[in-house]
């Protein structure tokens, strides 16, 4: 079998509560990338599509951030209410999902309207 | 600014000593990707090129692993002394090495002359 059809990274970091950049997996569990490989599998993808763990994307203003290899589609502020959206229309279907994709002006930005992300104490 | 040009996961997975299939990172300290970044960013490509961790990319009788996107291209039994070369012939040269390529026949495939790799015990 060759490469993964679609390689899908969903950000794992963590931080302290009340940090200004904010982080993808505050709780540190996962639950995100987890799911999303139940759903790929579910779909019989297990083995063509991978949903990875990874450390921090970089793009913490806007998490909880999913990158999609190899187009490189970045989405921000996923939910897990997102993700059969993402796995229909995008991983299966092709059309990504424009609503939760990160703004051209926003991604790896040295600032943005987002940046720094206000922490909930603020 | 736009995606990053080049995107590499360095695989962190760390198993206990001995596990049949062995893994990327048994002292967990992430140290490829830690000195791969430093790399980076002494060739001035901080932000442009990011060296990411990253939970378990499934190659792992080939680890230490390594893919870069969006070229989708996997690197195995990755060294630290390898990472220069990665560095100057494939991510600024634009010429993959090689000789540290994981061969089609064993990327995702269930069964390669490495899978399952031997543990040191046996």
């Amino acid at each position: 079998m060759p490469t993964f059809e679609k390689h899908i990274f969903v950000c794992g970091n963590q931080r302290p509560a009340g940090h200004p950049r904010g982080c993808c997996d505050p709780l540190g569990e996962a639950r995100l990338q987890k799911l999303l490989k139940q759903k790929l599998a579910a779909r019989g993808l297990k083995g063509r599509v991978r949903a990875n763990q990874a450390g921090c994307l970089d793009q913490c203003e806007h998490g909880p951030n999913i990158v999609v290899y190899p187009e490189a589609v970045w989405y921000g502020g996923v939910r897990k209410e997102d993700l059969d959206e993402i796995v229909e229309s995008h991983i299966i279907g092709g059309h990504p999902v424009r609503r939760l994709m990160i703004a051209d002006e926003c991604l790896n930005a040295v600032a943005c309207p987002h940046k720094p992300r206000k922490s909930v104490a603020s």
